[in-house]
């Protein structure tokens, strides 16, 4: 059984680019001409981004920063790249990284195969890394293969979960307002402390939200800004969406984002975030079956069981017999062993099929109930095991 | 194996009041006399807490309120309910609840053996909730058996990790200063947006602060402020802190609060709770071992694997023969059905001890690895099965 092929749906493989292919993001990439300006005339490199990842993670309480801790053994700014690349018009991605984590950042962009990525080194606080990254864009280089975009978006690293809808709309927000961002409503009344450590006032949660990203802009906008903007602003600011406001008089346009938009910040977030992905991925599975021809009814009640148990939205299934490599069940260990390498778990499951109704329904039961098991959970510790329904 | 004898310190179980018997526990409890006020002459009832309970969850994107919604089978309320049964000092635990969900409530209480509880109806808003739980302990009705608090605790249902520490910090705080309540540093930028849906402007981070739970207070003030509030308050109000300052003019005493008093709000936060909770569990097993008196050697080799391997506080470990019942294997997964009724995930794990010391090794660390995933995992659906190191 292989919990699930390596296809481009999932996040644990680097896919080609999805629009078109999925449902919510039929709508955006039919308006992507128009975001992206690709008519005649218009410079075909439009929309670009770019990354801060030049944190240390200190709220993690681990060593590693955040952006390059493992998620199912994969750095979670892998996830987030992927998400960006996935987004065929978004033409430049900028990733502005500390010199000491240079080379383990292209390392990740080697083995994941990541595609437009440009690196540069990070400043020591998130404004400075951003301004590091529009300046890239900004400065014809010789050699450089990247050029002024019209609009830039800013993201965060360690928000893994961006769709293109959300993307879409504040850069469409962006090319009309000069300026956009997403947010979400308060889960926390925000109090402001006295000097003393005491309440001084609360504000009123309705009138408020969190300023979440990806925020977007028009390039000359931002990137003015940011070259008006003072030391104080670059040391101690924490909102580009009030730079703009503060040094180009523009109001951005507030967009409503998504539950999945939040920030991996504690390592709370790397649980969620590792649980969701699991769940995306146990959304297809593939079972290869080896059943005799006269007892192909088995794998039909089988199918039936395991559709109930596993709230699959699509389930490749397919009876065919066992590769050379399987017959000889002793083999199946070393076998799991070598197609981990290409991310695939493969467990063993031996279900016996009575004769009596009950017991056979029971035995699928049983089966179904461990394979759901072992594609939720992904427990690669588990592989090559024969297990037994 | 077991993954967990069923013991007090597990948050799977009900277990009896532990303060004291934990390292971070032990400040608290010198502290009790102090705080419970029951040196002679005082009211030896004196701290109670009020937990609102009646929401319905619509942020969680599921039917089920999320204080009901299963964490490893069992509702989120009852792990909030255990941590602050834990602590001796609460004496009463006032819960609302809504109308139609109070016999599921009731059902939980017997289920998981909670003490000292009391249900109250919840209002149609928290604020009503939280006005009924202190009219309950306000009121000397007959046959009841609660009275009137010095201070009171309100805390959330969804918020399940609440320590000991931070209770007597602010409960202490309270005391001192009238009200008290845990804050969080921000993580995203607060804003507020103009009619038009655009930025008007956004707050300094560092000035302002995310107000949790637990908030403690004199009961006597908080009573007061809920008297006097306005149905305005009471209807879209979201701040107890701010009830006691506009109604009682008592400024409450801000306590940093840890990480772990983060509020259960949206699916990605059950994923979270339910890692946390699996990997407190995970730091007790008890491994139950069948080695021939000769080969015991083996045993000691592997707990030396699983030490390194599972990273855990306490390992009990014990060289002593199967119970009858597991003598045939077939009959493993029948007494894998019965225990786990009693909450134990029972699996069977045959290593093999090769002469070739290098073989040995190999096996043990692969036996270790299906241990720590099997417990790190709980996987349910796989008890009973006998794996291959």
């Amino acid at each position: 059984m292989e919990a699930g092929p390596p296809g481009s749906a999932r996040p644990a493989e680097p896919g080609p680019c999805l629009s078109g292919q999925r449902g919510a993001d039929h709508t955006a990439s039919a308006s992507l001409q128009s975001v992206a300006g690709t008519e005649p005339g218009r410079h075909p490199q439009a929309v670009a981004a770019v990354l801060p990842a030049g944190g240390c993670g200190e709220r993690m309480g681990v060593p590693t920063p955040k952006q390059f801790c493992p998620i199912l053994e994969r750095p979670l700014i892998s996830y987030t790249l992927q998400a960006l690349e996935r987004v065929c018009w978004i033409k430049d991605i900028v990733v502005a990284v500390t010199g000491e984590n240079m080379e383990v950042m292209k390392s990740i962009i080697q083995k994941y195969q990541h595609k437009r990525i440009s690196l540069v080194e990070a400043g020591v606080t998130r404004h400075r890394s951003i301004f590091n990254g529009l300046k890239a864009l900004a400065e014809d280089q010789i050699n450089s293969k990247l050029s002024k975009p019209e609009v830039v978006i800013i993201h965060d690293a360690v928000r893994p979960f961006v769709e293109e809808g959300v993307l879409l709309k504040v850069v469409t927000a962006a090319k009309e307002h000069g300026a956009a961002g997403a947010i979400r409503p308060l889960v926390s009344t925000v109090i402001s402390p006295s000097a003393d450590g005491c309440l001084d006032y609360s504000l009123e949660r309705a009138r408020h939200r969190a300023s979440e990203m990806p925020q977007a802009f028009l390039f000359d906008v931002i990137y003015e800004a940011y070259q008006q903007c003072s030391d104080y602003d670059l040391e101690f600011g924490t909102e580009c969406l009030q730079l703009a406001l503060k040094y180009c008089c523009t109001k951005a346009k507030l967009v409503e984002g998504s539950t999945d938009l939040w920030k991996v910040t504690y390592k709370r977030d790397l649980y969620a975030a590792e649980s969701i992905i699991k769940e995306r991925i146990s959304q297809e599975i593939c079972v290869v079956m080896d059943t005799e021809e006269d007892n192909k009814h088995v794998g039909h009640l089988l199918e039936e069981v395991l559709k109930s148990e596993l709230n699959v939205h699509f389930l490749d299934f397919k009876l065919v017999p066992p590769s050379q490599k399987m017959e000889n069940l002793m083999q199946i260990r070393e076998f799991a062993k070598e197609v981990k390498e290409r991310n695939i778990l493969l467990y063993g499951l031996l279900i016996s099929y009575p004769q009596d109704d009950q017991k056979l329904q029971e035995s699928l039961r049983q089966g179904a109930i461990i394979i759901a098991s072992l594609i939720k959970e992904r427990n690669s510790g588990l592989i090559g095991q024969l297990l037994i329904a």
